[in-house]
């Protein structure tokens, strides 16, 4: 995909006529008005998206992208590259956090190579391995735009399949060492912010280390961002050119993702602040893809709140959750699944001897 | 019970040894400390509460206490006293709400009848009526000193046939119209607060509607509390006499059940603002209490925030929730399976080429 299809993409728009029948609907079964908040609104939008009143959600699908950092060299993070290879290896024989904590079946997983730092991607990891890991972004740009692109059609592709499969709603993830120092450059890069303000520990940072991880995001935005330096993007080509030169496969990957969502109809969920970025700048390539976006938790890292108030999200888990993998964004599914019981099964007023409750919203 | 019998419980203490134990067992696994977030905390008060390392919360039971409330002759909501009893008809088919969103399983529900205004209890609900619905606070006390300690009995012992049964976690739900009144009058009784800023619109009010439902509740605070009105009540007879006078046998049988999980060794979930004024009155008569309670859901209520914080609880779900019923602490379940399945079957560092992270915390 060369860059000016890519900021040429049209998606739809979720129905606002099926979202308003679903509101009723909502309304009709004997609850209080607005009883489930959040869930009902989110239900309502997936409606809208599906472009059905009861939408279709038994089928879900986590899709992971799993990518190497080469800034992990400049002291960012606790632990070594390695990691990365060890844990998507763990979730190719889904005994990483995520793949236990779902065990119940909830959601299918699809893991994605698309730059881990090795020779051959993992069993049960999709082989789509752009290069192994990006470059240290003080000394070169992370990648080329093409690889940055190519990602992007990744992402976009692995929702395709999903919905050729039947799945009605996808949730994201990441595997990649260093990836909280990538996504705070490129949210600071996107929005002209000050990293010291926007950049959290990760999985954990002494006070030093943390000073180092600020200082090598700060000095990346002023050698890529040039002129841009703590000025918002302003065109599509200086997003793709920000995630190219400072972020990393991953979260170029997960772009994807939303922007695929958007093109096929089908919600996205946002975990964590890595997610979160590259739903921020999917939506500076795509506006209307944050209409396909659902918010999960709020995560420990800093920058999140601000995107997901970019976003006009609201996130209903608050559970200072920092664990990566798409595991905030799959414990949305459960409380997803309770609202559809009630909306598909819930006993209306008409079958009651009580009358329906009256809106009183001005 | 006698009101001195009551006042004189003592529960045991959580195990501090097993929390940190539990703490331990949570950095083992492989994946970022405190990656879970609250819920690993809420895993390792569940340990700690139940005195051992690994917790059993697979049996689950929701504890729904029903009961009308005569104040509601007043006009302080949009529906009449009937629906209590329709619903609570609802409930005992397992047809409410809340009865559908667990239709998975993942509880077993007990709905007790403490004073709905019928002659029969519907089947299906356990009958434990004490009388047929309070009587109007602005005309009398809501019921006797003595009934509302049958009510605090009644959930005492429902507590304790869960824990016979081999229950390890219990959630608390309500049905009764006219109780987000009768919660803002208690709290407000309690904490000497302003009516005007904690009550809230229960299941949907006109303006007209909530300025009556406001000024009811600070009659009644007149009424009752005399000169205590607008002080904190600094006595567990002052409690008591507030529940009594301006609660309700719901509120009052949720009391009961927050103190027979301390005193059971059972953790109780609080659901939305009744729950948690009846939580708040539980930890008034016994301190300790608090710490066999979790919060799950920061409700719509105005009222819910202040009594959270109060009890330093933090509950996981900003979902804007105003449904009732148990469907907001049942909504913690899930998440506590999820994150349960990770804490027992979680992949461990030594199984892994993966180095244990470090914890920096000062």
């Amino acid at each position: 995909m060369k860059r000016d299809e890519l900021f040429s993409l049209k998606p739809g728009k979720p129905d606002a006529e099926i979202k308003r029948a679903s509101k009723d609907k909502w309304d009709k079964i004997a609850k209080p008005i607005d009883g489930l908040g959040e869930l009902e609104e989110m239900i309502s939008r997936i409606a809208s998206i599906q472009g059905r009143v009861v939408p279709e959600i038994s089928k879900k699908a986590l899709i992971i992208m799993c990518a190497d950092n080469g800034v992990v060299k400049e002291g960012v993070s606790q632990t070594g590259s390695e990691v990365t290879l060890n844990v998507a290896t763990l979730m190719g024989k889904r005994k990483s956090s995520v793949g236990i904590m779902t065990d119940t079946g909830i959601t299918d997983i699809f893991v994605y190579d698309t730059g881990i730092d090795s020779e051959v991607t993992p069993a049960g990891v999709i082989d789509r391995k752009i290069r192994r890991g990006t470059g240290d972004f003080l000394k070169e740009p992370a990648m080329e735009e093409s690889e940055c692109l190519k990602a992007i059609e990744t992402g976009m592709a692995a929702v395709k399949e999903c919905k050729e499969k039947g799945y009605g709603i996808i949730a994201t993830g990441e595997m990649g060492i260093g990836n909280t120092t990538t996504a705070a450059a490129v949210l600071c890069g996107i929005e002209g912010l000050d990293p010291a303000e926007y950049t959290g520990r990760g999985s954990g940072l002494t006070d030093s280390g943390y000073s180092r991880k600020i200082q090598v995001i700060d000095e990346g935005l002023r050698l890529h961002r040039k002129e841009g330096y703590k000025k918002p993007a302003t065109s599509k080509e200086e997003i793709t050119g920000i995630m190219s030169s400072l972020g990393g496969l991953d979260i170029a990957g997960l772009c994807g993702v939303f922007i695929g969502g958007a093109l096929c109809g089908i919600p996205v969920v946002i975990d964590g602040f890595i997610s979160a970025t590259a739903a921020l700048a999917a939506a500076k390539l795509m506006p209307d893809c944050r209409e396909y976006m659902l918010a999960s938790h709020l995560g420990r890292e800093k920058g999140m709140s601000f995107i997901l108030k970019e976003l006009e999200l609201k996130p209903v888990i608050h559970a200072d959750l920092a664990l990566g993998e798409g595991s905030g964004a799959v414990m949305l599914f459960p409380l997803l699944d309770m609202a559809m019981s009630l909306y598909t099964g819930g006993t209306v007023f008409e079958e009651t001897d009580i009358e329906q409750y009256e809106r009183y919203d001005k």
